[in-house]
Parts: C-alpha cells; sequence; structure tokens
C-alpha cells in the first residue's frame, strides 16, 4: 500500500485527533488532505483510477464527506451524481433502509429515480468504520435494479470489520487502511 | 439569464416538488441536473467561469448541498476545499457562529486552520434561501483572516431577498435566480 509516493504524502497529512467524538476514539481528520490542493487532487486521482476500471455509469455519495470525493470523482468521469442522503432530506419520491448503530438506529434514502437496471452505480464514501451506512446504501442502490460494481472509500478501519456488514461479493477498494 | 443554451437545458432539468420541506412551499429539487452527466458538467462549468475570474486560493462548500458544488469546484480549479459543517462535526480546533433560523437557531464551524490570511476563499453554496447560512459561514471564513472574494450559489430564490444578509461589499453570484 505504502509503494506510491502519492499515498505516503496523502497519509502524512491526515490528522490524528485524539477522543473525538468521544472518550477513547482516535479520529482521523482527512480536512488537511482536502485543504492542501496537492494532496486532494492526488487523492482524487488515485481513486478515479481505482474507479474507472468498474465502468461506472454513476457515482453514488453518501451524506455529508461522501459527497466530497464522489461529486468530484463523477465530474472526473462525466458521469451523473446520486446523493444518498439522511431521512427526511430528499424531496422527491425515496426509497429508504434503516440501519444498526451504536446505540438506536438510522436511516438512509435515495430518490427512486436516482438509479435503474442497466446502471453500473459506484458507491463512495470517506471512511468505512463498522460500515453500516454504507451496506444500507449499497442494498439501497441495488433495490433500484442498479448494479453495484465497486464500493470504494477514502479510509477503511480495518479493526472494524465493517466489510462484513456489505454485500459479499462486491468488491471493496480503500485507498489507506489502518 | 436565459440566453446560454446550457443554462435553458439545466432549468428544464430542475424539478419542482410541491409542499417540501412542509406545506406551502416549492422546492426545488436538483438531483436530475446531478444525475445527469451532460447538465452536471455544464453547471459546473459555468460556475468555474464565474469563479475563477476571482482567482480564488481555497474553496469552501456548506454542508451538506454545497460540498458537491464546491469539491468538484475546487478539484477542477486545483485548489484546496474547505468544508463548512454544522456544529459537532469537525473534529480539530474549530471557530463557530451561529445564526437565526425560521424557528430557533443553529451554529455552523469551520476548522480554525481552515484559512489565513493571503487566502481567497470563494465561498459556494447549491441555494441562496434566507441567507442565514451563508453569512455566517462568510464571517467564519473571514474571521481566519482570509479574504472572500465571492459567494457563489447555484439556485438564489430572490424573492427571499437572503442577499440583505450577506456581508455587504463582497460579490454574490448565482447561476439560476427564481
Amino acid at each position: 500500500m505504502s509503494t506510491d509516493p502519492r499515498l505516503e504524502n496523502i497519509l502524512s497529512d491526515i490528522r490524528d485527533v485524539p477522543d473525538f467524538p468521544k472518550p477513547g476514539i482516535l479520529f482521523k481528520d482527512i480536512t488537511p488532505v482536502l485543504g492542501n490542493p496537492k494532496r486532494f487532487n492526488e487523492a482524487l486521482s488515485l481513486m478515479e483510477e481505482r474507479v474507472t476500471a468498474h465502468q461506472p455509469t454513476k457515482i453514488a455519495g453518501i451524506d455529508a464527506r461522501g459527497f466530497i470525493f464522489g461529486a468530484a470523482l463523477a465530474d472526473r468521469l462525466d458521469i451523473g451524481f446520486i446523493p444518498v442522503r439522511k431521512k427526511g432530506k430528499l424531496p422527491w419520491e425515496t426509497i429508504g433502509k434503516a440501519y444498526t448503530l451504536e446505540y438506536g438506529e438510522a436511516e438512509i434514502e435515495v430518490h427512486q429515480d436516482a438509479a435503474k437496471e442497466g446502471d453500473r452505480v459506484v458507491l463512495v464514501d470517506d471512511l468505512l468504520a463498522t460500515g453500516g451506512t454504507a451496506g444500507a446504501a449499497c442494498a439501497l442502490l441495488q433495490s433500484t435494479g442498479a448494479e453495484v460494481p465497486l464500493i470504494s472509500f477514502f479510509i477503511e478501519l480495518s479493526f472494524l470489520d465493517g466489510r462484513s456488514k456489505l454485500p459479499q461479493g462486491i468488491p471493496v477498494d480503500a485507498l489507506i487502511q489502518y
């Protein structure tokens, strides 16, 4: 993973923030990567290389940080962008899916016409943690009839085993793994 | 405003959704624009033309739909991206500003090191409605020492007079006005 010098540079710009969002959690802050034009560009180029190979017709990004990577990638690939949003945020006819959080439940939604049979939708988010949100987002996109050829993350916290919550058989990619 | 054929095409893809988020409101749904590769590309190109003229060193986008346009524009211009987020979402040391909503208050934050003196930060959001969020975001960015040479919106709801809530003297641009 650490052979590409672009990746080394990106890694050195990720900032560890202890005790966020709560005591005992070491948060990986990506805002220095986003704020550094060279790093942001390199991160997108590395993700683009991996995403392009799966020939997507659309990119879906998860509210809110998934929008940052997802929209820029959709623009680079000249394909459409699908926002996957928290419940109640999308105005038109939606389909939703609940998923389990550490305490309680949450629900995400997409518009019914966001994708259809024949679409190849790559799902993008900044972080794979426990995998609940991405798993639900993936199931939602599949329920439109679309295929999900890849789930692409900027960072994966491997020790949380989020991959086990994602649909089996779909390739999962992460630029950086901790 | 309607002389550019790209703009006509974009306008025709914006979907009116009545009674969202509450009865009596006609919501302008931009997801068909985002989902159509040609339209999304055209919208970004038109915004890029207007933003470039102000020679930004960074683009700031407002949580969450402002991330969609803001991050793609930052990528196109090869400059850094600053997320302006709802209170409690940014992990590191923040500065925050409260603003008035129809009922009650909300607060947005940026990281203290998001920008600095000498930076020219163009603020981007999808929608100018009452202007409370963008006004607070602009003041926050200025408090880092940065200059805000332009506030750029995809859509402006002119009848809500949001411009009156924005700092005077800063150019405000909207691709589409209702």
